[in-house]
């Protein structure tokens, strides 16, 4: 499929207080690259958002194990892209695969910083990558470490900006703390889900952060795992994400709530149908849309089986900037699940 | 009411990572000293305490607007207290009275923190305060002005240490990463609340900053405005806070929850009755002891409005050594309040 | 010699405070790799110890001269370890062979810390050392030079920890002074001598720096060069260290005390074989399993000669965990040699 | 008594790494002024020794419970001298009297530091001290606390210089440690004993603090409570301090050894008796020019109890310049206690 007409042009942000920008929509290979998605559909998928003005491609040490970074690598190569026509992130914590704990191989100790680094690159077949991510906090190695370990991977030129994920918005400031003692670089990012379901650490634990230390974010899962798409609402489709292997941890939320408690969410995510319709898009597009019209999102990471998927995907960049303050009121009050303001002055 | 026979003598815990001792039970005046206890009633109370051991008395600027500084300071003239045997604290933010918002006289702007400090002092009569409290974080000031006042306080000599009330965890930690910064004293403790029913901050939110910042904790509400000492059971009664003029602000809680929801908590903390009386001791005595067992608790603020509560409050010294682990895991299953653990390496 | 049935599984602790994780029993060089064992015994102990989960093998640029890190090299390679499950150690301070003294190949100045670094990772043929400790203080060289000098071979990447080896409790806060000063990194882990008969150092000296820098202890001789394995009860075997090329230096002990007071040492020694039968193991267990129930240390470092006694000194992981406070109190009560506590407060 | 002719002139020391100078030998009022010694009997010593050249005078909160400050601060506005003619000191930590806990009346808290202080003050009619010293180290309290309120008392105008008594060697490294690191003073001095018989403190265990941080020293006990001054030779005289109130506290030495050993170091300290008569004078005035003979010490605190001790005292100025290195080595000999030399490169 060739890139349909019409597609609105990309949009930049500045990554958080920084100067770099970053894609809007960006494209990121959790479950799919290197993983239930082959090298020729990963090609494909990152060809069409590299067309679409995507320049931020998103991995990280843990994902498939490792396989997701080498197949990104091979892509940048394959297509010749110039190196500073992109912006690329990984991220380090679980040297062994996606929640694996292997002793030295795991967690942010100077030792797998510096060496989860090395070997990252070497998959990734580059010399530097744009973002490292601390892919969570590691709160048996003490923040001075971890601080200064992301800071030699910076002064060593094999990453230029370092951030978090899923960090305590507490522990991003003491991060920020020992940065400032030392005179580091304190992380200038942060990579939390964010999504209509899923909103308090970004509109309100990490409230004061973005003030306070110029925080920036490229968000994770904003469709859900889907759930926002609008797919699960006749039940499970067999081709889900839920049927696949990594089905176990991903669907943590799944297990969590149980299956009534899902349906609960299916139906409340159905009745944004309406306003998706007025707007004549799909409620993923809507959904996306969502989640870009919040300022404090740098970018949104998507995950693509598909180029249809990515073209879909960047509608949302026109459909954003139609979200009137009574449409985004309507969305609150149907979701029913925005966080208390944070009280500026008693 | 003189001293009962057999009561515990008191315990001196350290706050926080600091060398200074505050005794395990305290007494404080929110909604008492200066307001519906008169002053005979305080200086009976303040007396009965210091006979017991108590060596910490808590105060704020805001609490009955300075009428509690008031008679505290009168109660320490009276009886010739050795100023160095007392641990005296204040809070600022409400320098026009607990929740009144005036310009200038509100807040933590380096103009309020010295100027309200002044009028404390002098309500107080003394030179200086052991402890300053931020009553409320104030987002609308810069931390780094905040931090710099606190410290202006010490520097001058009107108080010893400084901490916060009812802060978020990542504002104590920038409240660090300034003072770091500049070389300053950071907060040294915080006063929330904390009690069976309330748990989150101080299990929870706050549990990085013990281990990062030695932070102490000189927590209020013990006993949840009294409904953990059981005497809401049978309905409320007409001479209970509730009743008094302080209840549209204290009774927050009644009004969040609706009389159906605040029925059912009542009956949950009926159920911990049998537990009470198994040791051998009231409700409100085991709820007290309850918090003295959390070991990053420095001191539990109480607030007594006769002797005959100082000297019951004072048991819990002696309660809170027979708390088994057993005991404990049998209280967090009728509460079924227990916050997460959090992770230490994923 | 294949692993033998019934082992315990390894314990990893991590050193001091920071995020790497050392194997709780580690393997080291000083008088045996590159000296009085051969290449193959090397390679069969290394071998041995790694498949019992050893990660951690410690070396020294002084061991024998360089061949101690020239015949560890050889086994790292020949076994194809993965560099990022090892944890290797060298130590710098004399260039010429332990206890020489030679012109700038000698002590800590910058320019033997740089060279000797380099020079020591050609005979271990790799790019880094995770841990580098200074072999001994260096009194005729600044302490700024020496902080400044390790802290370069961390920053350049070819260490990624340092530390110190029986260094005076006011050098290594001296070390810290300057750290902090510059911004640097101060020593991680210090390398003492530990065991029944030599406790000072450990037990009382160090007592302040576990709190107040973190210090963690990869110890050596856990045995006294053998005289705790029991060895010398009947007199000094002709095969024993004492007897071999090294005896001179190792055996200061032996020259300091006098035969008369050797033997009261022995006798002591010996007093300990009931509590040993009592738990049905070797005395040299029981005086590894000793050193590792102390919590500040992170590792021991055995010296093996034959696999046979790699594969006892790993059952001390299990041993250490039947040391109840009585026995511990027994062994102190017969080696009578338990240093005073330090007093908190007077 | 007046000043006996021939005299030798005061010698006035800078205290280590400063521009004070004290006088080499000084007046100090640990169990005596305030104590056994009444008013007059202070007076009369105090006028003795500023005759003599004195300037230097110590003090503590807690010597006599606060009696010997007041009597001092009475002898100086007695004899009109001025401040500046004179270096006068207390110590902070026992507010409630040498040895004595009390709840934040006790150790170096901010709270008690400030707050002794000023009682300190107050007893002895001064505005400020020239030396405050932490009498002990208070391991509860953070070192940094510390640090910063000796300093806060020096930024207050209240004390000139702060140092300490009888702290560990890394404890001194640590408290300079944080100093450097806030841009704060360190301790310039340490009040340990010193004297024939206890020498490893001062001579083995600061060995690198005179260098690295300047430590000047200010030893106290120069003839050990009299033992040297050979006035124990015939068993203990009823007028001795071993016979007054104190001697519970004061004779833990010879509660430590038993009469025996007690007898064995005054038989070693008897064969010193023909070294003093070579050199024509007292054992008492040897043993005092003994520590005037390191060059470390900046002043030898003397205590007398009238002015003939005070006179006789004196003399040790020109006798320890006749104390060749002959004469020293001869008396190591005979006290065989010399500690380990440090040493420089091994």
């Amino acid at each position: 499929m060739s890139k349909p007409e019409g597609l609105p042009p990309m949009e930049y942000r500045f990554l958080g207080r920084s100067g770099l920008q970053v894609s809007a929509i960006s494209l990121g290979g959790w479950l799919t690259y290197g993983g239930h998605v082959d090298r020729e559909g990963t090609f494909a998928c990152m060809k069409a958002a590299y067309d679409c003005g995507v320049n931020f491609f998103d991995c990280a040490e843990g994902y498939a194990s490792g396989e997701s970074e080498k197949v990104m690598g091979e892509a940048i190569k394959k297509y010749g892209w110039k190196r500073n026509d992109l912006v690329i992130s990984t991220k380090l914590y679980w040297g062994g695969g996606f929640g694996e704990i292997k002793v030295n191989n795991t967690g942010l100790s100077r030792k797998h910083i510096i060496e989860g680094m090395n070997m990252s690159l070497e998959r990734l077949q580059l010399d530097y990558v744009d973002l490292i991510y601390a892919h969570r906090p590691d709160r048996r190695t003490p923040m001075e470490e971890t601080v200064r370990a992301f800071n030699h991977l910076i002064s060593t030129g094999k990453a230029l900006y370092w951030g978090t994920s899923e960090w305590n918005a507490d522990e991003i400031a003491q991060a920020w703390r020992y940065a400032d003692k030392l005179g580091l670089i304190g992380p200038l990012m942060e990579q939390p889900q964010y999504n209509m379901l899923e909103r308090t650490k970004v509109e309100h634990e990490y409230a004061h952060l973005y003030r306070e230390t110029g925080l920036g974010l490229t968000i994770f899962s904003p469709l859900k795992q889907g759930i926002l798409s609008g797919k699960y609402k006749d039940g499970i489709p067999d081709d889900s994400r839920f049927a696949q292997t990594q089905v176990e941890f991903v669907a943590g939320y799944w297990k969590r709530t149980g299956k009534e408690q899902f349906q609960a969410i299916v139906d409340q995510v159905n009745s944004l149908q309406p306003i998706a319709e007025k707007l004549g898009v799909k409620l993923s597009v809507l959904a996306l849309a969502w989640v870009l019209a919040n300022p404090n999102v740098s970018s949104a990471i998507t995950g693509a089986s598909s180029p249809a998927q990515v073209y879909e995907n960047i509608e949302a960049i026109a459909v954003y900037k139609k979200l009137t303050p009574e449409i985004l009121k309507e969305i609150d009050q149907k979701l029913n699940n925005k966080p208390p303001a944070i009280t500026a002055r008693f």
